[in-house]
C-alpha cells in the first residue's frame, strides 16, 4: 500500500529545516521518499496544494476517559472540583464508559492534529482496545496509589496491560508504569516500581509538583521537594521517567533532573485553569532537560486541543519573563512534537518528517483567513492555527480523518453514547 | 424581511438566564419575537439544531488593517517589534492597502463569530468603506498622536470620519475621537480633544498602561500615574472612554476609575504575546467598573478569534489568583458580549438577544466531539469553543457568513490581494 501527499508545504521539524515545497510517499506505515515531485505508482494520492505537513502532535499527558467529565466541574476550588466533583464521577464510571470516554478524546484528538498520548488511568485494557481500533499510536500506563494498601491489585492489573498490550496494534501501543505521584506513592511502593522498570525496560509516567499543597505534604512528610523525593528513590538514576507538571520545580530541582532519561510533559491549559502555576521551562529547557506538552484530561482542561497548549505554553513564559522572545514559535512546535516523541519513549519512531520514520503525519489547511497572508509559517502554526484547520490526519500510514470527516469512529454513535453516560455518570452529583 | 432561526439553543446573555430552546424571529435589523416555537409566515428559514445561538462577539479594540503584518514579527522584543518591523511595515502601507487589511481582519473576525468592533488607525476612509460593504457593526476612530506637530490634520481626519461616517452604514458605523495615548498626546491635547467629544457627544478611544515603559515615561514627565493622568486632565469627567489595555493600573488608579462612563478593554492574547502583563481585571470588575474584551491588531495577538481572548483572560485570573473560581465562564462570555457592547456605547442596540435588540447573532455548531458531552453549555463556549465552531454570523438581521461560507467577501480574491500587498509592504525590512 502507497500513499502519495502532493504538492504540499512540508514542515519536517527535522533539525531547523525550513519548510519546503514537495511531496511525501508512503508506504505501508513509513515514510519512503521526500522530494520536490515523486511521480512513483501508488495506490492513493491526496492532493496537498494550499496546505501543510508537519509531523502529528503528540500529547505527552492525558487521562482520556475523563472527556466525559467535561465542563462538568469547571470554575470551582481545586479541592471542590476533586472531592465533590471528579472523585464521586469518576467512581461511577464503569470499563464500557472508560472505552467510550477514551474514544471521545481520541476523536477530539484526532480532528485537532494529535496522533500520539500517553495515558495514565484505570481499567487501561478499555482504553488499549479502543486505540487498536480507532488507530492512533498511544503510550498505556495503569495508574497506581499506594495509600489504602499495598497496592497489589493495581500492580498486577498494571503488569496485565504490559504483557498483554506492550507493541501489540502493529506496534501503535507501548506501555509504562504509572505510580500515580510522589504524595500517593511511599518510598519503598516506588523503589519496587523502579526496579520494575529497569528490569522490564519499561518507562515510568508520574505526576509531580503540580500543586502547591503537594509541595508542603511532601515537606512536611520527608523533609524534602517532590522532585528530592523522586530522586532519591533512585527514580531518575534507573528509569526513563516521564514527568507530568513540574510546576513547582525549583533551580535546586532542576540541577537533580540534569541528566535524566526522559522528561516533562508541560500542561499549561490544565495549570492555568486549576490555577496552579507557570512552570519553569524556560530554565528547564536551558539546563538541558526535555520538555514536551500535554493537554492532562479534559476534566481540568475542557479543550484537549494541542494547539491550545501551544499557544498558551509560548504566552506564558513571555508573560513569565515580560519578554515576547521567550519560547519562540519554533520551539514550542518542537515541544509538542519531537520532544514529546522524546518523552513517550518513540521519538526513533515519530516526531519528525524524516525518511525511515512511521508515517504519522498531518495536513493543515492555510487556505483561510487567520492564515493569510503568509510571513512566517512557523508564526501562523503556533499563535493562529487550531485545531479546526487540520484537514487530514495520519497514523502508521492509515488515514484517520481526511477532509476533517473520522474514517475510523462514527461520531453519531459516539456521541449518543457519551451523552447518555455523561448523564448517568454526574447523576445525583 | 423575516428571517426565522428554528430549533436553537439560545443564550441570550440577558442577565442570567439559563439557555433555552426556541425560535428566534428578526424582521429587518431587529429581533422580533424569543419563543419556543414561532409560525409566522417567514422569507428565509435558518434551521438551528443542534446549535447554539448566542449574541455576536464584540471586539473592543483592533487595529483591523494590521492583519497584513499578521506572523511578520512574532518573538522579538518590544522595541525591535515595533521600531524595526511594524513602524517601517506600516509606513510602507497605501490607503488601498489598508482596505484589504480591514477586510481581511473583517473575513476573520466573521468566521469566528465576531459581529462588531472598535478600530482605531490611519485612513479610516478606507476602513469605514470595508465596514459599510462587509456588512459588520463597528465604532471607527482615527488614531492620533501630537508629537511631531500639533496634530492638526490627523484631527481634520478624525472630524471627518465623524462628520462622514458616523451612524452611516445603516446605523452600523459610529465613530469616536481616538487620541492615541497618554505618552503620545500633551495635557493641552487631550483637554482639547475632551472638550469635543463633549461638544460633539462622542465617546473617546485610547490606548491606556500597556506597558512598564509608558508608566515610567509618564512618571518622569508629569509625576503621576497614565491613569491619573488622563484623571487630571478630565477625560473621564467628561466624556464616555473606552481605555485599552489597562495593565498596569494599581489600587489607587482604579480608584480614579471609579463612576467612569465607559470602561476597559482588556486584550489578554496581546499582553501575553509581548510579555506586558495581567491586567487587574478582577479587581476592576469588583469595583463596578466595566471591563470588555478584544484582540487589539494581529500585528501583536496574531489571532484574532474572541474565543481565544475569552480562554486567556478566564485562564489568566485564575492564575494571577491561584484560584480557578475567579472569572468563572458566565462571567467572561459577559465581557465579550455585553460588557464590550457597553465599551462601544451600543448596548442599547446589540451585545444580548434581546426583544426590540438588534440582529447580531452567531450560530455555533455543537455537534463537535470537543463539544460533546454537555453538561455546562457556559463552560464549552469559554474553554472548548473556537473560532472555527461558528457555523453563521448573522449583523443587523443580515447573514454575513452561513455554513461557514463567507455571503459578503470573496475570500480567493481577497487571499490573492493580501498576499501580494503583504509582500510588497514588508520586502527589504
Amino acid at each position: 500500500m502507497k500513499t502519495l501527499i502532493k504538492n504540499v508545504m512540508i514542515l519536517t521539524m527535522h533539525g531547523d529545516q525550513d519548510p519546503v515545497n514537495g511531496d511525501i510517499l508512503i508506504e505501508g506505515d513509513t515514510i519512503i521518499k521526500l522530494e520536490t515531485s515523486i511521480s512513483d505508482e501508488v495506490d492513493v494520492v491526496i492532493e496537498g496544494r494550499g496546505m501543510l505537513a508537519m509531523p502529528g502532535l503528540i500529547n505527552a499527558h492525558q487521562h482520556t476517559p475523563m472527556s466525559l467529565l467535561k465542563g462538568f466541574s469547571d470554575d470551582l476550588k481545586l479541592m471542590d472540583w476533586l472531592e465533590q466533583k471528579m472523585l464521586p464521577a469518576e467512581a461511577n464510571m464503569t470499563p464500557e464508559d472508560i472505552y467510550w470516554g477514551a474514544k471521545l478524546s481520541m476523536a477530539e484528538m484526532i480532528k485537532s492534529g494529535t496522533t500520539a498520548f500517553a495515558d495514565m488511568y484505570i481499567h487501561m485494557n478499555e482504553i488499549a482496545s479502543a486505540v487498536m481500533e480507532v488507530g492512533m499510536r498511544a503510550s498505556l500506563s495503569r495508574g497506581m496509589v499506594f495509600l489504602e494498601d499495598d497496592g497489589g491489585r493495581r500492580l498486577t492489573e498494571a503488569l496485565d496491560l504490559v504483557h498483554q498490550w506492550n507493541g501489540k496494534a502493529e506496534g501503535r501501543i507501548s506501555t509504562m508504569l504509572g505510580p500515580h505521584s510522589p504524595y500517593t506513592c511511599p518510598p519503598e511502593s516506588l523503589k519496587r516500581i523502579a526496579d520494575l522498570a529497569d528490569e522490564l525496560k519499561l518507562p515510568i509516567h508520574i505526576h509531580l509538583a503540580e500543586t502547591v499543597e503537594e509541595v508542603i505534604k511532601i515537606r512536611d512528610k520527608y523533609n524534602m521537594s517532590p522532585t528530592e523525593y523522586l530522586y532519591h528513590v533512585g527514580l531518575f538514576e534507573k528509569c526513563h521517567v516521564l514527568l507530568a507538571h513540574g510546576v513547582h520545580v525549583t533551580r535546586k530541582d532542576i540541577g537533580r533532573l540534569k541528566g535524566m532519561r526522559g522528561g516533562i510533559s508541560h500542561n499549561p491549559v490544565s495549570n492555568l485553569k486549576l490555577g496552579c502555576g507557570i512552570a519553569p521551562i524556560s530554565e528547564l529547557i536551558n539546563q538541558g532537560i526535555t520538555v514536551g506538552l500535554g493537554t492532562d484530561g479534559a476534566g481540568s482542561a475542557t479543550t484537549i486541543d494541542m494547539f491550545e497548549e501551544i499557544k498558551a505554553a509560548a504566552w506564558l513564559q513571555k508573560l513569565d519573563y515580560g519578554d515576547p522572545a521567550k519560547l519562540p514559535a519554533r520551539q514550542v512546535l518542537r515541544m509538542a512534537t519531537s520532544e514529546s516523541a522524546k518523552l513517550l519513549n518513540i521519538d526513533h519512531q515519530v516526531g519528525t518528517i524524516e525518511i525511515g520514520k512511521k508515517a504519522d503525519i498531518i495536513l493543515i489547511d492555510m487556505k483561510k483567513a487567520h492564515l493569510q497572508p503568509v510571513h512566517q509559517i512557523e508564526s501562523l502554526l503556533a499563535y493562529s492555527v487550531n485545531g479546526g484547520d487540520v484537514d487530514t490526519t495520519i497514523v502508521n500510514g492509515k488515514v484517520l480523518m481526511q477532509n476533517r470527516v473520522l474514517l475510523t469512529i462514527n461520531e453519531e454513535e459516539l456521541f449518543e453514547e457519551v451523552t447518555t453516560r455523561a448523564k448517568r455518570i454526574v447523576k445525583g452529583i
